[in-house]
């Protein structure tokens, strides 16, 4: 299937260059997926928001682990987000998308990452490392810092 | 803040009728939301999907209880969507989504529930049940049958 | 089709509660869907934006007619969402929605609304008028105040 | 504000490589868009609704281009989606979607793709077209074959 797949792609295109795209696809998917979700400043919905999402990214190609942290949101105005009463709660905006996605295509593997970044009040997609393996590759055990 | 939201509305509205449109409200809200979701054929995954879901809709006004189930996919075409290969996965689709709402608003108890229904070929918003209370409420431990 | 429906109902709802619940679904699926598009601040970005999601809710039952609106965003931090560099756009968040929809059951007409309001921190979604008629229903060409 | 972004790039990327990740972020953002739009059998409905959809698209960075056509969805079952009765709609899925997106970042345009492929059945993403230019880029006035 996946040499199958590989026949549409403009014939330039090497394994390298085919891990990035792959990761630009699930970056851009997690995003999109929790941007809007109804939250509140419970750790324990946060929590179990971003495990619902990274389950469904996990059944994507080529993803080998999903880490993702959904940031308890700014308070705005006159709410705190903790239900204090019914309309007491948020949604998921940029600002509160923190993840890192490892995918493998062929031997490339590359670190995604989903930031809010200050200095260009924008949530970054970007490639913070990509890494090239001889052999079988053992998903990392570290986790964002 | 409930009172002061009440004045929105047409006057003749009763507390009964505002429950049930609170019911429409969050099971749209949770059918919205599970759409498009990708999914494997795999129980935990379905399970941790549906979680996230529903921490999310629980942050939402008048919300008791929510029940939530997506259905292993039908499989169609070549593909058993268990991951056999990168590309063997689906999406959340009308079909999958099994829903059971509880919304109390003032002494109103709104069982409302999302169901696919085959004699529609649609996925049918409904209200199930319609309870009044006298005292305290305690959510139910009844799960959907 | 409407009537095969009606039997999962609870008996008790009558033809003016289920407009209700009708009016509820829609402003929660027009509301869901519209959070997080991408947009910049221009005009026809947003009409452009917004008519789509119109185009969609239409398409749903018992929609008479759609009205939504998604007003220029709150600039914030150093973007004025006008597309100055690449970043420079942002993503539809509850208070830039306004909407209403018009839902016709039976003889029952709602106008149903999405607006943020101020005073609630909220994107409160509300039923702002009920009324009945007797004969077919001509759709208002009354838009938004 | 582009080049304040590069620096949280692994440093071994380069620009083809570059383009190729927005890509990938861009075909996915339409992709989880459109999945899931309420959708009738009806030319103007499905243009309309692609069209906000590419409005939107047309805001992220690097954007140069967007095509995208939904296709009368297959019907299935009881129903042929065209509004004969209340329920008779559906969905967007991936089946639906055909999408083509011009990047450009730096002298790199790159054609990425969103198709149907029956002999996958998955709704592939890939890159059609790398190109590389001297000059100032004019977009391309080609439409999808």
């Amino acid at each position: 299937m996946e040499k199958l797949a590989e026949d549409y792609f403009d014939k330039s295109i090497n394994a390298r260059e085919h891990a990035i795209f792959e990761t630009g696809i699930k970056l851009a998917t997690l995003f999109q997926m929790a941007l809007g979700h109804p939250i509140k400043n419970m750790q324990s919905t946060l929590v179990r928001v971003a495990d619902g999402i990274k389950a469904s990214i996990e059944c994507q190609p080529f993803v080998k682990s999903v880490d993702f942290i959904i940031k308890k949101p700014n308070t705005t105005g006159s709410q705190k987000f903790d239900k204090e009463n019914e309309f007491d709660y948020t949604f998921v905006t940029g600002q509160d998308i923190r993840a890192q996605i490892e995918i493998q295509y062929e031997k490339w593997i590359m670190i995604g990452c989903i930031e809010w970044i200050s200095d260009l009040d924008y949530p970054l997609m970007y490639i913070k490392e990509i890494n090239q393996i001889e052999k079988r590759y053992e998903p990392s055990d570290e986790k964002m810092d």
